[in-house]
């Protein structure tokens, strides 16, 4: 059974390579009714296309959306909502030299191992250049879930080993688009793209972290006892090219906490029930209790660089390869699109699956 | 859509409270013809169950496993295996306490808002208790993977801030199953446990790492884009009770890397293609490259802790709650046996997939 | 992917072998704070166990239930629902001489072709022992299906050539249950018992006919373009033993009607629109129009007969085989309870499944 | 959860409206290595496409398909196949009068009912435009199962009364492509021809019924105790639009035979176990034996007529409607190839998930 497919009532079906014809989605399962804002869908990828600033690739891809069913007169209709994505900017020929070698921690060995046959032009299929089609995907979920005022945000926390020591309470999240790496703190935001720059420059590249806080969550999204929402949410994060680890809440931290001091305290607050503290990251037992939802995912460096490495060709003897293409030096500032974008999936999802199970939605439908 | 399904070809499902009549599980999917160990299950059962040992809860269950289907003169016949765990030693008046309260950071606040009622003896379906069930389907995978050459071998190496700096390669990791706390290193395990007793004397908790290792598999498991080998074992893994975080290969850590120090370089081996490094964690492109495979899973504090502490009863008035029952003071020593089994879970699973997506395979049926 | 998991939403899993320890299912997916009828449950089973009238298989089951999981305080806490019946009265000698045998138009062949192994007693998982599972779920679906008025009834219309001329309407389907062989015309079911008993004594069996009709159902169930109300009731109705044909409305003859009679014209009725006649069988386009859903099905003479037949053994030898162990000489009297509990969960799920979709219900969850 | 993906392992999803931009489908699941005939999809969706003969609709469609990925120098790679086939020949305004009225057994008012939305224009969704995408997928499929000499034809049997009696063993089946109506006996084909000319120019439509034939295929395929063989070929045959029933072997007929005539015997044949009669329609306990499978499946008339038929407008009071739009006046010619479309989709399906269960395979993978 191939993994193209994400989700479970909200599904969304991606297709296509970084060199091909186009890529795209199909969303199966969106509610009819819902307003569809197709300008938003365009902003979303705009955010996370190549070449809108000096700290990204170059590959010049305008990423134009087009809509080809499932919308009438303005309204999602609750039929499939097909997506295209045209790829305009190609230069095959850049990957000539790997058409029968595998580059450096890149997926060419292991595809060739699976599928016996990769298009390796570009990456193929194993390239960024897909996840366009879940930020498409994922903005139709974002207007799902701002019917109900549920908001995600991603931004960049760390790059290398500059990384922001406040928590996301005390940053201006809302300054986190106006630079080019998406930090909420300018200052860092400026150490941070001018490292950037400078490992680029000697064509190398490095790793970084993107953190997320989903605000306005209800309390009761997420099934245990294996598809906790923290656990839908990993999931969707790892499947992100160039995910390495995944942590919500007190996360890795808490490990070294004790109960007494790690325990979320219920109170009574002015619009409900609130914890006092939220090491949960709004989520307990695997579902969410009401409060912010965060986490964290850890991305590592590019793994395309300019020096030449030693590998291996495709009759396993060695070669030499260096990095061509145009590549990023760093993925998290265009990651952050697509962090929200898997967020807003899984939520989208867990909202109607919470609407199935609720016996009293059943009843007055 | 309730989440009590886990796997897409090789399917579990679990069924069962903390004190109910028995806890239990249906694995649909396993192939014929595999010979069935049933002491073996029951082993692994034993390294769960509590009682155990002095630095786990004491509630007294023997966990004893039956098989009610899909065996035959000693082997797997193809159809539905259900298996079943008889509960023994419930005590619910110990919980008559929580029957109307929320304890802090369990999840009885949360089921209570998703269901509208909760089995509260023992924290009911939310319960740890769950698990043994995955440990008896974790088993049956164990015989799938055994049968391919493929060994999962998971141990605690964080207790606090008490944590093995050594890489699974540099530990012995046969040791680890000889003392309480399934740690590798004899002096570190007697640090931790009597860190552990320590902790449960002042009636407080702590969290720790559980990190795993999977040897013997294939390339070629995996399915991208979105249900990529690591991804499905995050999911697997953050689906445990009290997890708070994943990572593989360099993880976390490999954020602050620049990519010509991160990248694995192929080259050829005595047994064939392998990397010099494997920061990749045995896993490329979300496909299994034939390395070894690793993670590590954060557990948080047990949330049941001795002391007074302050929370809301079900008219949302504050109340007060001791903790009261049998509990563990740390997870991690009995998380091992839960580790394993959801990481052979997904294995088995994936070489399944991996069957049906080969169409060589396909061809010679 | 093995194929013991039914539903999409209100998913239920079977398991268990004719002479095993026994069998059961785990229905996940049922919402909560339904009120929870065991009694019912075995009153369902009653009309499904053998023994029941002399025109049934004689072998001695009393098809107890028990309830291992998912009720507390006498409801649904949507939880896994496990349900377990013991087998009692297996004979496994009367089975002997089919170890190494194929029974004509049984699945002794085709089990042991696919799987290399199978559990001969009584047929193990082919046989129709397994249905009782699904009346026990069933039984779940139709407390669920009741909450909203929904009524499912099947009855016999068929028995070889004596068939019911009459249209559903215009029977008092209330007689269906007070006779052996559930036909509601009670001469009719007297001519089909005494006809029964005939084939019986002749060593011989024959097949029917049950026909469904649903009372009740909302407009809006069913998912098109493939998951149309009516394909998934057929598939139901198909996964039964023995059955050989599904037709729902006009059925196979709207065939050789025009468009201008078959076609169902609108109209307002006292409790609002409704359709002058109803070839369409209450479905239109994949979904329920809030008419009267009516299918029948097809069931093919019990294989097991007493006079010898020629066939293969194991080593692909001629062999010749009579028929023993205890049977039904006609399915179609203990099909008519199996008819109903497949059709609820098919309508549970597909009434849930409308919840998911339905975004007013999402928007007010 | 809607229902626009079909299958487990070979996963098709369509998407699109009648009078959209285009239709298409993402084939997820479809082996790597497949030598990718494209003329062949066109030829089969030529077969399909309207205005191909005197007895089909007049809309004008040259239904051309393009590939959009999953193919890399003439095969497929493992990765999602996407197709896209565009609108050519709206006339949208044939529509305005159902803007707001409910054509009768059309899907209009259930559309209406369940989505509060709808695009009216020549049926939406709900067109049998649809399964043109279905058709390009099944054509893949095709390809897959033509490796393995599985081969599937339908043809038509039946329209109206005029009936065949020959079964398909005695018919030359290679003639039903070399007339407008599909049927292999050229005599009874004009009749039909003749018959349907006569019910169009009446104004009136027909229904009819198309047999299929599934030669070539193995043992073995069939994942009981709920995905039978059958029961996934009924489905797939009833979400056919206008398919009102199926049956598979002896079918209804079967109801009125003893079992000592029904049984098919086992008995060497030249080529291996075959049974002397094959009333199990190749299918037992669920799971192919080998033989050839067949079945019918029955359609309604085409619902779209010229006369005047009294309805309810979406105010739901009373309206008048007469047909326009371009239709069919027998939907049994152009369903052929979708019908075959289907069964290959089936078919390829269970050759994957008998590829996923099958221990022998998985080991030497």
């Amino acid at each position: 059974m191939a993994g193209n497919i994400f989700g479970t009532i909200f599904r969304v079906t991606t297709f296509g390579e970084s060199h091909g014809v186009a890529i795209g989605c199909v969303v199966d399962g969106c509610p009819s009714g819902i307003s569809f804002d197709l300008p938003f869908i365009q902003s979303e990828l705009d955010r996370r296309k190549p070449g809108q600033s000096a700290i990204v690739t170059q590959r010049k891809e305008s990423d134009t959306v087009q809509v080809l069913s499932g919308v009438f007169e303005g309204k999602t209709t609750g039929m499939p909502i097909a997506l295209l994505i045209p790829n305009e900017d190609q230069r095959s020929s850049d990957y000539d030299h790997i058409a029968k070698a595998f580059r450096p921690s890149h997926a060419d060995f292991t595809y060739q191992a699976k599928y016996g046959i990769r298009d390796y032009r570009g990456g193929g299929r194993s390239s960024a250049r897909e996840t366009a089609a879940r930020v498409a995907a994922g903005a139709i979920a974002k207007m799902l879930l701002l019917t109900r005022g549920i908001h995600v945000q991603a931004y960049v926390s760390q790059v290398g080993k500059l990384c922001l020591t406040l928590p996301y309470q005390k940053l201006n999240l809302a300054l986190a688009e106006q630079n080019d790496v998406r930090c909420p703190d300018p200052e860092m935001a400026d150490q941070m793209i001018d490292y950037i720059k400078s490992v680029r420059k000697a064509g190398d590249t490095i790793g970084g972290v993107v953190s997320a806080v989903v605000t306005g969550c209800p309390a009761g999204l997420g099934e245990p006892v294996f598809d906790r929402l923290h656990a839908d949410l990993g999931k969707a994060m790892l499947s992100i090219n160039a995910a390495k680890g995944f942590e919500y809440g007190s996360g890795f931290d808490g490990v070294t906490m004790n109960g007494s001091v790690h325990n979320d305290h219920w109170e009574m607050g002015p619009e409900g029930p609130r914890t006092t503290t939220n090491y949960s990251g709004g989520i307990q037992g695997g579902i969410s209790n009401g409060m912010d939802i965060y986490f964290r995912v850890a991305f590592k460096p590019v793994a395309t660089i300019v020096s030449a490495q030693p590998s291996l060709d495709a009759d396993l003897q060695p070669v030499e390869i260096t990095g061509k293409g145009r590549h990023d030096p760093c993925v998290v500032p265009r990651a952050v699109p697509i962090v929200e974008a898997m967020t807003a999936l899984v939520l989208a999802d867990h909202l109607l699956r919470a609407a199935a199970g609720n016996w009293k939605a059943a009843s007055s439908e």
